[in-house]
């Protein structure tokens, strides 16, 4: 029996769902896009994600596959899929064919997510729980100069989260870039994986620096120290966003 | 008896109010600003705006004056107002002193407001009721090139609501400017004043020559056939912000 696989990109607002991953009776976006599959095409899959992003944490570019026994047109695919996902706060921004080495997690070289800080007195009301709003103004030159501490391959212990069930703490960090964009900050990180929370125990750490409640330098001594209790607050899940995912 | 004068910036989600203006028994934008308002001062102030945005269309610089009797400090009043506004979509972004003789609505020189169009397949997931969802791919040159009719004096009768109140259909507007970001199109237009619906029948004509059912010329025949029936539908409030107001 033939088999044919697909890659999906996906968008979804992270507020909406208990997470990426499936879970017994609460609504995560894998069991939605699941059953907007079945709903089309009366097969019921798995659908294999490249980021298992957080309850809360946003997506703009998720990638994942699944395998059907018939042959889609894309279009089709792509139309059919949105349309059972109408109103559903997720979205198909792309339908691709894949080949059977493709897999959305293991075959995936790097992960970038953004974190958006919201850097004024007043509260979002356009964009809620789509920033972080931080009233201080920050100092983004001193954050500038902390994010080039991050860079390379280096024992994360300090940022991950307790719960963290990864063997290994070390990881390797291509880019961690910082640019205002009136007053949005917008923190960049690019890697091939990361611990459990690590972007976002580097964002609250990073705001520590930018409030000037501590030196830049601070971060190469959490690298050395591996203590995750002097690493600044876990940022909030609505701040983060997984923007691509490169093969 | 002294009074002091304020003038504040706004930003709102206009998915949350029934527009702008102050009705009996539903929610507005200026009735919510006027109760924190009377919240944290006593004071029952009249809240003018400069720009009378309908139920749906959005703020990021909607600007707005009232008197308070007694003499405020800035911040306090900016923080105090967010307090009261916590969680109401609507923020108060910041406060300063006026002279009597500024007027938010009738000192107004120039008003921008800008139109965004998703266009792509996909709906959106993230901006939902934050752009107007084109799927079909709109010709940007056509739509840049019908833009520049607009510019100058002109009867805009095509281009306004039946139930327009306004006894001069002539406007002039200074700008018309539309540029891609990705596949967000945002149609930016500058004008000391605009006719009801105006921005919003604008960016449904212009839709329309983006895909190609109408030529860019179309629009200067609009413009001496000021009849409303040929120009295009009323693009949908959401997909609409007043991002500035000129003094």
């Amino acid at each position: 029996m033939d088999y044919y696989r697909y890659k999906i990109y996906i968008e979804y607002n992270g507020m909406k769902f208990h997470g990426w991953q499936s879970q017994k009776d609460i609504v995560t976006v894998q069991d939605t896009i699941e059953k907007a599959i079945f709903s089309l095409t009366g097969e019921k899959i798995i659908l294999e994600g490249a980021g298992r992003t957080d309850k809360g944490v946003h997506a703009i570019g998720q990638v994942a596959h699944f395998d059907l026994s018939k042959k889609w047109s894309l279009k089709k695919l792509l139309g059919g899929l949105n349309f059972y996902l109408h109103d559903i706060n997720a979205t198909i921004v792309d339908v691709k064919e894949a080949n059977f080495n493709f897999h959305a997690r293991f075959s995936a070289k790097y992960r970038v997510y953004e974190y958006y800080i919201l850097n004024r007195s007043a509260p979002p009301a356009l964009h809620k729980h789509k920033v972080w709003h931080v009233p201080k103004k920050l100092n983004i030159k001193a954050m500038q100069t902390a994010a080039k501490f991050f860079i390379g391959h280096n024992d994360l212990s300090a940022f991950r989260a307790a719960d963290c069930q990864s063997k290994n703490p070390f990881k390797t960090i291509d880019k961690c870039m910082i640019h205002r964009n009136e007053n949005i900050i917008i923190i960049r990180i690019k890697a091939r994986s990361f611990l459990h929370n690590q972007v976002r125990i580097m964002a609250g750490t990073l705001k520590l620096i930018g409030e000037e409640k501590r030196d830049p330098s601070y971060i190469q001594c959490l690298l050395e120290n591996r203590s995750r209790i002097y690493a600044g607050p876990t940022a909030p899940p609505y701040g983060l966003y997984l923007v691509h995912v490169e093969y």
